[in-house]
């Protein structure tokens, strides 16, 4: 047998809180003008009360609410599935497993997050949520999210990746959110996540029936992607395993990473493995210091591993690790070097994407190729060793909305990188 | 609950034929010059010894082999899933369930035969196949197949696909298999899937080490599908349901209809249901006779439903669904009336999927919205009598690659159509 699969029962039914679990205590977010902690009432205009409340929990276990079970059962427990045929292409000695949240509706694991935002705004009496996009992956899944809660969605979408990404526009929109291009005041400006970042939060704060919505960074978001840790525990403990080795994720802002690791982070013998690219280097060459989440420099300061607000990373394909910090939970651990972080050129990322693909079947998307490329380098390692080495990794989403990327990669047209 | 989910350990371990149910002897195929029935001699050249074999065989099941098990299980048994969100929105008191084919590694149910067809290849020694593809469900499929077994592919696409539609064209090379725009010979012919059968048809029988694969309309790859048919069956009786009322799938070649469907043919009170467009009507509008498989007439003559083979259907979203004739198995049963069929408009078509994606999450093909929509007036029709009617549809596939179609509807771009 290679492939786990709970049953909907099987759901968690409360998320995994890491911040009890910290050695050193979290740092506040800092007020933008002031340089004072953030309060509840300065994050009001932006996000329900019951999100504020878990950004500071210390509680050990948050539970899950039912309306927000239910949604996730459409796709929820996700399966384990232990890699044997890439394995056995590697001649590793190492047992390989992944964690696949592809299988959500829209393709990633940014959907668990997505449905108790939605939730929780609609229960605040909240009628309409304002994001930014990328390339699309959270803009698609709060799509779905907002479809489920009869919310109104709408969506500032970076102006590169709507003219030209259509795939993932045309499915938010399909979902029945509504997308714009940002810049929105500058049609010729080619747009970034900060500037999208602005002109969603503009957009809330102008309207008292509308909330923001974040789909990475904030510890509520990470709370909400615990689910896949939690999960994944109980699933290895079915085929025999006692803990991993090592848990592997790709980092960007650090939701899907702090998702699958957090619940492991008691377990000291667990290696936690935080994987980005060369060209966004955040945990591997950033400094951990005070910085804006956006490029403007109007959200609060956060405490983080970061390049500089105004860094702007090179065009790569994985456009959900271009992020110039990491969330102040992941970057916390990394510091108090209870996590590790390595950084791949996009090159030898795709190389472990195809060799991933011709094995297990699966495409993977190149955030998630991340991942792989690690995982098959400790498994590599281990083959040097003879180590018998259990290591588990997030299948954060797949690739088929991302396929272009595969075709710079198979006809040699991807740009050159250091690294 | 609401998401049967059957553990790896639980696939059928034999495929289920129909022909032993049919209640008139099934016709053979012709040769296209003799007009005499083809024999295994004259299809050697194209296929192995064991898949004619099977395309003849009166036996009631056919073992799977181990190493076609082995791969199948990456992703099956796959989930039976009920529609509540749906069934809700619409107000029906029936129960409307779906098997979700979608999350095989190329998306669809082809993938089914085509590990199958790869498997038996391998075997008799064959070092290359080649087939051809519209749209590309099929050549994912199979070149996924062939990356399994170590076999090479060269796939014959319909030109216009092959340059409108890059995303399953750049799948299938990353799967290692090769693409050619299909006519071969005419760099300004738009091409059609005639003409991709004679250049996939005369490459294998020019070279001793290849053969042919077709992924629908011949018995053997309808019998390949019948996992699902049978898994739907295990699972519907996990939910505590005796059978369905009605099974509904799309209707193209006939290849997912008669997977789900063929399993309940010996089940009397269970009715059947063909789904197809009105822009090519085969089961309602065309009429039973001998037919060719091709536009050029080179193929074995079959006994189907069909609208004459140099019938040019326009051009529609659901390519899947535009193919002159039906599966032979599948026309023998509509015509001894156990099985019903029905075809509707494009518009109509996508406005369920809409409803669909907009409740459960998932987005579907435009070929399994056909069976969406048939599915949706069942229950409604439910709905008007009061009847818990037990539907099963087939989700044949998702529509992560047909996003530009939903773009199309969105924005009221859809062609306009008769019916």
């Amino acid at each position: 047998m290679s492939r786990w699969s709970l049953p909907p029962s099987a759901i968690p039914t409360a998320w995994f809180n890491v911040i009890p679990h910290l050695t050193s205590p979290l740092q506040p977010p800092l007020h933008p003008g002031t340089r004072e902690p953030v309060g509840p009432d300065d994050l009001a205009p932006l996000f329900p009360m019951a999100l504020i409340g878990q950004e500071v929990s210390t509680d050990p276990w948050i539970d899950i609410p039912g309306e927000v079970l239910d949604i996730l059962r459409l796709w929820r427990p996700t399966p384990l599935v232990r890699a044997t045929r890439l394995e056995k292409a590697l001649g590793t000695p190492a047992r390989i497993y992944f964690k696949d949240e592809s299988v959500s509706p829209s393709g990633s694991h940014k959907t668990n997050t997505a449905v108790a935002q939605a939730f929780y705004n609609k229960q605040e009496g909240i009628a309409r949520l304002t994001t930014e996009t990328g390339a699309g992956q959270w803009g698609t899944a709060l799509s779905f999210a907002c479809s489920q809660f009869d919310l109104d969605l709408k969506v500032y979408m970076v102006r590169t990746s709507y003219e030209q990404k259509p795939y993932r526009r045309i499915a938010i929109e399909t979902w029945g959110g509504e997308v714009v291009p940002s810049p929105v005041d500058d049609p010729n400006n080619p747009g970034s996540l900060g500037s999208a970042i602005s002109d969603a939060v503009r957009d809330c704060v102008s309207r008292d029936d509308t909330h923001y919505s974040l789909g990475s960074v904030l510890n509520h978001v990470l709370l909400h992607q615990t689910v896949i840790g939690l999960e994944a525990k109980e699933q290895l403990e079915q085929a025999g395993e006692r803990l991993p080795d090592v848990v592997i994720a790709p980092c960007g802002g650090g939701s899907n990473l702090g998702g699958i690791t957090f619940p492991f982070v008691p377990e000291k013998d667990v290696r936690l493995l935080a994987v980005e690219p060369v060209s966004c280097p955040t945990l591997t060459q950033g400094t951990f210091d005070y910085d804006f989440g956006d490029v403007a420099g109007t959200t609060p300061l956060l405490p983080m591993y970061t390049l500089g607000h105004d860094f702007m990373p090179p065009s790569i394909h994985a456009g959900g690790l271009r992020y110039h910090g990491d969330a102040p939970l992941v970057s916390q651990l990394v510091r108090d070097g209870r996590m590790e972080a390595v950084a791949y050129p996009q090159g030898k990322v795709f190389e472990a994407a195809v060799q991933f693909t011709r094995t297990e079947g699966k495409i993977p998307a190149p955030e998630t190729s991340h991942a792989i490329r690690a995982a098959i380098d400790e498994a590599l390692a281990a083959k040097e060793t003879g180590e018998e080495k259990v290591i588990l990794f997030n299948f954060s989403g797949h690739g088929f909305l991302d396929l272009a990327a595969y075709d710079d990669y198979n006809n040699g047209r991807l740009p050159e990188e250091q690294g």
